[in-house]
Parts: structure tokens; sequence; C-alpha cells
């Protein structure tokens, strides 16, 4: 198969409800944007949601690793490619470029799958699904960024506290994947956005959480460029980690 | 002038994360892809937003209608229609039609908006722009919803607050438009979203917030159809008003 059929190649405008006070596009709408290159490029070549959701099956985001030098402006033109790096029995990893309206790569995602059963929850054998076809997308395109890392939080203090709302929940029930993101970033001081730039985020989503949950946020500065955060529902179980650098 | 360059008609999809716990498009989602529409048959016509910034001007929506039978499910297509209605000296109007897959129209929408000078924040005279080429654009394309109404808030207990945070703000420094939205919606319970869906939406904007502005929100509930809600910042301005039409 050819590198061509590969790659998906997705253009986009940074619309202006989609940029921060800077201009600059979000975190949150890139990763949305990224989320559903990836749901274009699998359904285009029939490992789709809307495929699966058919035979009872879902993917699943595991984890979300975006590094960039620089962030479309407002109405700048951008696009995305994507494609598969690898896929092992459980999951797979997907990556993305992020190119400007020059064409030149100013970053790049990782992103981590599982597929599973909707019933069940139990993940799925993704090297027998569709007799094992998603292989056969595998592409060694470079992806010059550090693989989605461990992260820990130890601090037990809450900083912030939020309780799941209408907008915040998708077609599963579920808090989306974005409004972590938004809400994660709604915890640093406008200051921070101010002087500095988001150089590398990380979300790793462990749990669901669900309509009226309180959220509570924790967070560890490992240093005044690197800060980790958890959220967890009803200060209990853990929803998700994320990994902010700053420079 | 030929009436089809007179109405611009764009594409979308409903992506996955830009619909409810319904699976349907959220209101907030589909106001920003109404402003889009404005911007860019704006743009295309030669008096958008970043042909007026460079002149000092701005558009500022002040009054937004919509009304729907209907709303796009996950992953449909739908197109949106944009045409001005009328160019006053300080205002004008401009309207939508929502389109469904079938290219069936489910509904419409109405806004008003007013130019301003970007350092004296004064409005600007509509009909001398650009030699009053806007004026050339206006269009009899039928609207059947009424018009924006008189919203009036007299419940003077607050039923929430909400202090403006990174994500809500824009490239102005002002919570946009859309996030008002989305926060206005928040304040209902979810059984309301599970047995009721919003046939009319109304939004008036009177006054901007900035980050850190605290935001409480004032309630009437005329009947169980029908709420008026206030939003005022710091306890004192109002900032925008909202009307809400269940059915």
């Amino acid at each position: 198969m050819s590198v061509e059929n590969k790659i998906g190649t997705y253009n986009f405008i940074a619309e202006p409800f989609h940029v921060d006070f800077n201009g600059r596009l979000t975190m949150g709408v890139l990763g949305n944007h990224l989320l559903n290159c990836a749901g274009f490029h699998a359904t285009d070549r029939g490992f789709g949601m809307i495929n699966l959701n058919e035979e009872n099956y879902t993917w699943v985001l595991s984890r979300l690793a975006i590094e960039l030098e620089d962030m479309p402006y407002q109405y700048e033109e951008f696009s995305i490619q994507t494609w598969v790096e690898n896929v092992y029995r459980l999951f797979t990893d997907r990556n993305f470029a992020i190119i400007n309206k020059e064409g030149k790569k100013i970053g790049y995602a990782r992103s981590v799958w599982a597929m599973i059963n909707i019933d069940t929850r139990k993940p799925a054998d993704l090297l027998t699904l569709h007799g094992g076809s998603i292989v056969d997308y595998i592409c060694d395109e470079p992806c010059p960024i550090d693989k989605p890392s461990r992260i820990k939080v130890t601090n037990k203090e809450c900083i912030a506290k939020h309780i799941a709302k209408y907008s915040d929940i998708d077609v599963n029930g579920h808090v989306n994947s974005i409004r972590y993101i938004e809400h994660i970033l709604d915890l640093f001081p406008i200051e921070i956005y101010k002087t500095k730039r988001i150089k590398r985020f990380e979300m790793a989503y462990v749990a669901e959480s669900y309509f009226g949950d309180e959220l509570s946020f924790y967070m560890n500065e490992v240093n005044p460029n690197e800060y980790h955060l958890e959220v967890k529902k009803n200060d209990e179980e853990v929803v998700c980690r994320s990994k902010i650098i700053f420079e």
C-alpha cells in the first residue's frame, strides 16, 4: 500500500471562537481536531467509530501527547496529518503532524487507543479486527517527539472543583475528552498565558466521569515550567492525569 | 446583483465533540457556526472582520435568535445559509437558514450587528461604510421566525456564579459570545434535556465581561417551557440576557 493512502491529511482554519486571548488556537480545539482526524482517517479505511459501533465496538482514547513550536493564529489555515504507527493486540499508536499555512511542520502529536466491546467494556483484539487489516496501514512516518510519559501527582491538596454539567457530556454520557483539557488549562493564572506558551501537553485518560460528578483537581509544580495534574471524581477515583510543559 | 451572490452557503458536519448526550449538535456549536458563516460571508464581500480591523472597525453582535424544528445528529452533514436582510445607520440584520442533510430547512436564525471603532468604541455609520456597498447585498430571502424579543428578568435570586476563566476569553480579551450560551445551558438540570428540546433560543449581548469577572446568573421561569435569563458581572452590570423556549 502506498504511503499516500496510509497518511490522511485534513485542512482547517483557526476560527475566531477557537483561539485564546493571544489569538492562538487553543489546546482544547487542537485536541478536538486531532481526534476528529483520527476518526476521519479510521472511517475512510473501514475501522472508524461508525463502522465499529455497528459491530458493537468503540475506540477509547488512552493517551494523548502534543508538542509544538508554534500554534496557528486566528484565521490562519493549517493542516493535520495522521497515520498509524503501531498496532498491538490491545493498543494502537496513532501519530499526527501539525502543519502551518506555509507547509512547515510546527508540531507533532502521539495518541494511544484501545478498542472495547460496548456491552462488556472488555478490550478487543486489534490484530483480529477486520482480519487484522488495520495492520496494513502501519506507516513509518517520523514523529520526533517523546512518547507519552508516566504522570505522577503526589499533592493531596485539591486546588479546584467542578461539577460535570450538560456542556461537558458527550453522546456516550461521559465528560468529553476535550472538556478535561479546557478545565485543566483553566486552573492556571492568566499571567502564565501572557508570558509563556505550552510547549508540550499530555493527557492520560484513566476512567470515565458522568453528569453531576464532582471533579477535583490536584497539581504538582515540578518546576516553574512543568506541571503534573490529576483529576479525580467524587474525591476517589482518578479520571485523568495531565502534564504541561511551558516555555 | 444576483441572489446567488447575496446568499452564502457553508457546509458542516456534526462532529462527535460538538454534540450533546442526545447526539444532537449543541446550541453553542450551532451559534459558533452561525457567527463563522457571518464572518465568511462578510469577508468574501469585503466587509468582514479582517477587512475592518485594518480600518480600525469591528463588528459587534447585539442579538441572536435561533429557532429550529430539528438539530443535526452526530456525523450528519448540514449546511448554513446566510444573507443580509436590512442595513440601518447603526445596525444591520443578518439572517440564516439551517439546512439538514436532505436539503430541508430545519431552522432559521436572526442576528443584529453594530460596527464600532476599535479605539473610540463609538458606533460607525453602516450606510457610509465602503461607500454604502453593504446595502448592495440586502436580500429578501424569507426568514419565517420572530425577531429577537425584549427579555426582562425580575428574579433577584442568583442561581449560579462562574468566574470567567482562560477558556472563556477570546482574542479581544472578552468572554466569548459562545461561552455565555454554554454557561446558560448548563444552568438547567439534565432531565430537561432528556425530555425536551430547545425550540427557540435568544441572546441579547449588552456589555462585555473580562477574565476574572464573577458572572452571576438570574432566571425567571415564565412557564415550564419558557425561561428568561440574565447574566451580570460582579453583581452589578448586565452582560447579556437570554430566552429559551423548550418543547
